[in-house]
């Protein structure tokens, strides 16, 4: 049994607890909140502590909070030389205070309150600063996941990057074309198959190979016609570079 | 039986040839192929003409050609007053001659050779002149598929647009995301579980409520870090003007 405390109460720290709970070889030892109420409908109130000295004795402690609160919680523990881990995507292991083993447990999925997900798919990239830190992550990580990624916090910073790109951008997209949608009365839910195939499509072709539409085609014509379509000037910038930017790509290959 | 005739041996037209071949209510009379080894493989030689004066009777013509040539190529029919439809996303019912009735046959989906699609679930949209043909269309877009939308010209201008975002833009920025990745040593599998969430949420959820990331946060300081780490002119624009977008709608909210 690997013996976990998940210090935070936020999205993915809910999950995080929810997960743990569920697999055979853990054992969710606490969980800290600062208001224990947030978490009372997941564990028992003996399992909640809002105290940083009645934190009990476990073999990892997962710091789940925002990123700018990670070193003062880091700095609020305690104990020394536990292995002390966070979960964010764009921190490095120096956020956590020297006193104790540094660690990160990123898993790389968007979180929503009110959806669940299926943690088995989700990658989790890890990093450690000695092997048998490591070791433990790794056996915690797939306990719950079977995607296990070693990820040094370089390739953290660029991967975070790349997911705002493919992710919180990408959802953008699709909000502009719902908007587009809603203004000249045509229902969004059209677009959906589309937006589907567009996913399922990079699983089997790269994304390059994937490249459709006017930008590619270097089909001027259409081009002309949907910029003088779009009175929104955001919009219409973004057309603009990301019809540009195809075609930088097209003319490197 | 509705009997059909496909002009075209493109993408979209090898896609309806294959598809109105294998449902029970169509009869595929002929395809018109201008290298007629282009469709070889999909009919048997006796079915594909490269001379418009030896197209045979049928209910409904589709031209499935590039948006340029449709003109053209409905200025070639040897026959007047036939229902004559093209698949354009783009293209106004006008640009068929005036010889004929005149009608749209548009499925909304990207269609790429070598990936097999699912017709059922592609959203084909309609129009015509009257409500005969528009019946006629209805009941062979029924029989390949069951999401049949009746739009407009101009609806479908801005179906159109709003598709570019959400597909061409879409896949463009899982490029960019699989170049940074790539740049850095990290595998794109690891975002594949990420962008299919994204992809899911919409079925669920409107794309402003799915919105989430550090755009929408207002995290300023990781949008500093993102942009001090794309060295890339091209991705910080990007970057730049989609977390401004962002943020002007989270505004307006």
């Amino acid at each position: 049994m690997i013996k976990v405390s998940v210090i935070g109460s936020g999205n993915v720290a809910q999950h995080l607890i929810k997960v743990f709970l569920q697999a055979p070889k853990i054992e969710l030892v606490q969980a800290f909140a600062r208001q224990p109420q947030a978490s009372l409908h997941l564990l028992p109130k003996e399992k909640i502590t809002n105290d940083y000295n009645t934190l009990q004795d476990a073999d990892v402690y997962i710091i789940s909070v925002s990123d700018n609160a990670i070193n003062e919680v880091s700095n609020q523990l305690p104990f020394t030389n536990k292995l002390v881990v966070h979960t964010s995507g764009t921190t490095g292991l120096d956020a956590i205070t020297d006193k104790n083993r540094k660690g990160v447990f990123y898993p790389l999925q968007t979180f929503s309150k009110n959806k669940v997900v299926d943690f088995s798919t989700i990658p989790i990239c890890l990093e450690a600063e000695n092997k048998e830190d490591y070791s433990l992550l790794e056996s915690l990580a797939n306990a719950i996941s079977n995607n296990v990624y070693s990820i040094s916090s370089e390739q953290r910073k660029s991967l975070h990057v790349a997911a705002v790109f493919v992710s919180n951008f990408v959802n953008h997209l699709y909000s502009i074309g719902s908007e587009i949608c809603k203004e000249n009365d045509v229902p969004f839910e059209i677009l959906k198959p589309l937006i589907q195939e567009v996913a399922n499509k990079i699983e089997t072709l790269s994304p390059k190979e994937a490249q459709t539409g006017p930008a590619l085609r270097n089909d001027t014509k259409t081009i002309e016609k949907h910029l003088k379509f779009l009175k929104d000037s955001n919009y219409y910038d973004i057309y603009q570079l990301l019809t540009q930017s195809i075609q930088n790509v097209a003319k490197k290959l």
